[in-house]
């Protein structure tokens, strides 16, 4: 459910969220490196909507449809990722009409870019391929400059390719087009201290600027330790003060500051 | 809750499922590509254990709570990664505790681990730095042979570190050590052909061999179309037998089958 935020960002104010929905045997069986989650949470946020919830579920159409409606009823928004193609591996479709309650159609529009896609094509618009058409009943195609392939809505959920950059291209289709709040604006100062040594620091700037969260991301690279601080806020200003702040503080502390991380 | 494998393996016997919960805003926020999914998933599946759903969750506390009770009542086991440094961030053990309605406590041996490590460096063992020896009452450390620091084990929850490689190695100080099944072995057949051309031999090549799944992963290459089946099953000849079934059909069909997959 969309939450206020109380703080920083204005009281009152609403803040927009979206969770996704990975369907695929080939991520849960770590064959396949998910990509879509880190593309669609950067292409959320300059929507000014979070993505605040991921689930990774398996090509079953029980557990994708119980997922869709527990997903949708929480967030604005609800992606999904995955199992569209002509195989019979492709349930997706199929899942969310049973999500919805709801039979599933060919789409004449859609039957209309198959037909002239294959038109010269051997074998022409084969049962296979029309399955691509399917839509469950009353949804609209999310269609897209970029490539033939449509996406599918229905009602607040967006139907995605899985291969990333036929995704990234539905959601080029749907840029500037959901409505959604502020993004959330990350600062990043990085420093060469073990994260120990400067969570106090840390806790007590966090604390000093309500309306801004503070992440700290250690790592360990050419035999030193470092960490990198993300300052996140939807309020651009406070957040580059907090990092001003941050800095300051890391200096007097004896390191050396450095924006943007390291 | 684990279910029995009706077909293929054996009747009556066994599966074994995990789930995983990623705890970390910056996973949701795009910033860090998530690596611990297909990490865990090809050792789970080495263990005999099958990850069978993934969420990732935001550093919030009753989120993460519900999240744990949710899947630790339904698998046999659950793991979690990120959330367990030294900084105000780090909340995963507070969460858990919450989940299992237990305090939290200062582990003697982990002390005594952080005690020695930081014996001889700067500042010694500050309380920021004891954060990391905290767990849940009643739980115990999984000590690991590369690396200092433990995870954490509480019942059939397992805690892990969030930083990649420091996760790798508290699963090799577990490996072996946790019940399982047979692991899923997964024969590969990659093939230049559109899928859509080749779905219905596939579909009728799965429905042929009771226990395997084929799952089609098409690709679009140096100007041309093609795809990898992936047929799995935990009957490894099984799955062999249908692959070698597979290449024999595509073959007729007039593709040139490459074993291994493209």
């Amino acid at each position: 459910m969309a939450s206020e935020t109380m703080e920083g960002g204005g009281v009152g104010r609403r803040t927009w969220t979206a969770a996704l929905a990975v369907i695929g045997d080939e991520i849960l069986s770590g064959r396949t490196q998910d990509k879509n989650v880190s593309q669609l949470a950067l292409w959320l946020n300059e929507q000014g909507i979070r993505l605040a919830e991921v689930r990774i579920v398996p090509d079953e159409l029980e557990r994708i449809a119980g997922t869709v409606n527990e997903l949708r009823a929480r967030h604005d928004y609800l992606f999904t990722t995955g199992g569209i193609g002509p195989t019979h591996d492709d349930i997706t479709v199929d899942a969310i009409a049973a999500a919805f309650g709801v039979g599933v159609i060919v789409h004449p529009e859609a039957r209309e870019i198959l037909e002239n896609y294959y038109r010269d094509r051997p074998g022409g618009l084969t049962e296979a391929r029309l399955r691509m058409a399917r839509v469950p009943d009353g949804a609209e195609l999310l269609l897209n400059p970029t490539s033939g392939a449509p996406g599918v809505r229905m009602d607040n959920v967006y139907i995605l390719a899985g291969v990333p950059h036929i995704a990234a291209s539905m959601l080029d289709g749907l840029t500037g087009k959901l409505e959604g709040g502020r993004p959330v604006i990350s600062v990043i100062v990085g420093a060469r201290a073990a994260e120990s040594d400067v969570a106090d620091l840390l806790r007590e700037t966090e604390a000093a600027n309500p309306g801004v969260a503070i992440g700290s991301y250690p790592f360990f690279r050419e035999g030193r330790y470092g960490a990198n601080f993300v300052i996140r806020s939807e309020d651009g200003e406070l957040a580059r003060r907090t990092g001003d702040q941050l800095a300051d503080r890391l200096r007097e502390a004896g390191y050396d500051p450095v924006e943007g991380g390291i």
